[in-house]
């Protein structure tokens, strides 16, 4: 059952008939349809009559409609109007192109345009290098998509993911200062989109490539990071893994356990999988067996594509052939980047002692943390609405801000793994216990704490 | 000689011995050294010695060098740095990008992003219309260049161009509350931009092209209008084109002739020469001389290019054969937008009674507009430091305000004759001298008008 969420919110404006107890009993009305009034504003109250402003939480589009039938029903009470406060929102889009410079007069514009711009120009095209402090190339990354597999909502194409990547270049900005500029490609073809953000390149000093589906998101990974000059990340990969390798170093640290040690069984070998798994190993863990849908990947088959390849070769080391179901029997950890409920409560009473899940599907996650938490010592999962939400946005504006601070031309392993460090080290042992394992996004540090990370990294300690 | 401009304009932090007239010594020698001082701020002030910052224009590299050499060469003075005030007007780039939303809590973040986001990107795939609603795609444009042909630069490429289209991006914002977005492309391969322009567009209510030579322009141009819902406008044609028309329209008042009676000479058939004469046409003129480097376009002889035998079949009624110097003998109007030096005073005392004179080669013009002014009515430039600059400034804002508050797909030969129709009319009866023909660029109303004109040409009488 979805709980009423403030992404389903609404406001209903309401003439209902004065009384003193007329806004109590429309609050009423709207607690007993299933919402959760967040606010309730009086905008004009006339001698006969009130009209109120009720901003609730719903759980959907119908939801809202079954509220609005209660308001109506109500004896006097007229509905004029239901505003949804998300579309309200995204009216006009998310973000605008603001110039740091004043163009006031004459002068300004002399400097800022012509004539005076052509000496800029001309320095940068005797020194390429120039173009990162003379340009907003410096300070500037490009969020790429093709729309083919956006959140949860699958190949909904470049316009529909619009949305999602002015999202996303708004918490670049407003958590790191990143500029962030969406680039929604109508194209779904490898080597375009290569082509394209290669060609896009000069303007940019990164690239995140964005729910882009598997397996071609790998290869335009690849291609790009061999092919140009500015760090290329693929949050759904790296973002994820580092998020994930943050949350496991805490829920070690809860459980007293070592990475080396554990029985990690990660469900789904997609593009977060994969990032996940080779993170972990390169943080020391051992026993690690990745599931897809026909069961364990292991040596006793033979795959074609090089990401199940690579996974046979370097994880599961006991060759264990069988299903999902099976691997878990015994696992300290649990890691789910797969769909809903491919746990029931049988697999989750078989695991280890103080065993850890992290059912990251979303909006369903692979287990109901509610039964999970039955057996489990931590559970955490990719949704704000229970304890220990895995989100991205714990790491990318962070990561960012250091590539971009310290000049980073290629991604490296040590980077990803000193951004999950900062972002563990963010809770500190007095905070530490089960139900807090990651900061909260909210958390004014975690941003600043990351870059620095990343930057040291890179070798450039900031 | 070129004069000190602020383009050029350089701060001197000079260490002097303390006196009552140190400051004014030190003026008289910048002044000496042919710079023109525009600032003088005593920032420390000692019992022995006084740092005071000298701001003042130049005229370029080697000056500064001069003026520079010109004050340490006085009795005890020092200059202890020299900073160039237009490089630091472009450290770090010119633009950023800015949340139009705040992100503050977990409230906002389910709105603005997951989960309450996926519904306005189903809203979207649903009905691919709503984008220009619920996203930066209602205001927002790109500014796209291949580098090819930057202002009098040339082929200096696509990483020295971006600080002319941060400039130009500044510009929209400033002028018209446009969202610009700088696209410098790594390719100068019609085909490819082509290719790349199209899968960029769903960001996008309209494209800019900008500095991209010809006749690759032509052709990316046409394609792109042909093959995108979205206007499409080549700033060096159709902005130089608006504003000439405009220039011209206010020129014709000043001598009182119709523009249907003149002749009109055109020096250039490139991107600009070719669209100036198109509008020129558009808007009643009829004895119009085109002429390229081997004098005028003419139907008797053939051209291979499509864009010559256009005008060879649209112009020159008269099928007059020969120079440019042997065309403007008799000419009522001539237009430049060639290369330097092209007319001599010989060729301007040949021209009609009150000829008009437009010499917008940037920086030298066809003619000196000193000279120019010895026989011509009229005389405008493509220059600041002359009166009457024809500036594209005057046009591309509030021509893309009116697309995008009118929703065009398309853009008419109406749409460009009532923009210039609308600069040309802020030049009120009594402001309308020979030396005031288009307004201000600083001018707050023009931007305004243009969008009003143009959105009532579309057939949106807003």
């Amino acid at each position: 059952m979805a709980t009423p969420s403030p992404g389903n919110s609404i406001t209903l404006r309401v003439e209902a008939p004065s009384s003193f107890t007329a806004t109590s009993e429309l609050a009423a009305a709207v607690a007993a349809a299933g919402a959760a009034v967040t606010a309730l504003d009086v905008t004009e109250s006339h001698h006969e009559r009130l009209v109120v402003d009720v901003t609730c939480n719903t759980t959907d589009d119908a939801h809202a409609v079954r509220v609005r039938e209660a308001l109506d029903a109500l004896d006097g009470v007229t509905v004029r109007q239901v505003s949804d406060r998300t579309f309200l929102m995204h009216l006009g889009g998310k973000l605008e192109v603001v110039p740091k410079v004043a163009l006031r007069n004459r002068d300004d514009l002399s400097r800022a345009y012509t004539p005076g711009v052509a000496r800029v120009c001309m320095a940068i095209a005797e020194d390429p290098g120039a173009a990162r402090n003379l340009t907003i190339k410096r300070n500037t990354i490009a969020v790429v998509t093709d729309g083919s597999a956006v959140l949860g909502l699958g190949n909904i194409g470049p316009a529909a993911a619009l949305p999602v990547m002015e999202g996303k270049a708004a918490l670049f900005k407003q958590f790191a200062n990143v500029d962030a500029w969406p680039v929604c490609l109508d194209t779904q073809d490898t080597e375009e989109i290569i082509m394209i953000v290669k060609a896009l390149a000069p303007v940019y000093g990164g690239v995140n490539l964005e729910d882009i589906a598997a397996p071609r998101c790998f290869e335009i990974e690849k291609r790009l990071r061999d092919e140009l000059d500015i760090p290329v990340f693929h949050d759904d990969q790296h973002g994820t893994a580092i998020v994930t390798l943050a949350a496991l170093t805490n829920a070690l640290r809860v459980v007293d356990k070592k990475i080396g040690d554990v029985k990690i069984v990660v469900a789904g070998v997609g593009a977060a999988g994969n990032a996940i798994i080779q993170l972990l190993i390169a943080q020391g863990a051992v026993n690690v067996i990745a599931c897809g849908r026909k069961g364990a990947i292991n040596r006793s088959e033979t795959y074609t594509d090089t990401h199940r390849t690579w996974l046979a070769e370097n994880t599961n080391p006991d060759n264990f052939t069988g299903t999902l179901h099976e691997a878990v029997a015994g696992a300290d950890v649990f890691i789910g980047v797969s769909g809903p409920n491919v746990l029931g409560e049988e697999q989750v009473a078989s695991m280890a002692k103080d065993s850890i899940i992290f059912a990251m599907a979303n909006p369903t996650p692979e287990v109901d943390p509610a039964i999970a938490s039955k057996y489990a010592a931590v559970v955490a999962t990719g949704r704000s609405d229970f304890p220990n939400q895995i989100n991205n946005v714990l790491a990318f504006p962070g990561f960012f801000r250091g590539l971009l601070d310290a000049g980073v031309s290629d991604i490296t392993d040590e980077m990803l793994v000193a951004a999950a460090g900062a972002i563990a080290a963010r809770v500190a042992d007095d905070e530490l216990n089960a139900s807090f394992i990651v900061p909260s996004v909210f958390d004014q540090q975690v941003a600043g704490d990351v870059a620095t990370a990343v930057a040291a990294a890179a070798g450039h300690h900031s």
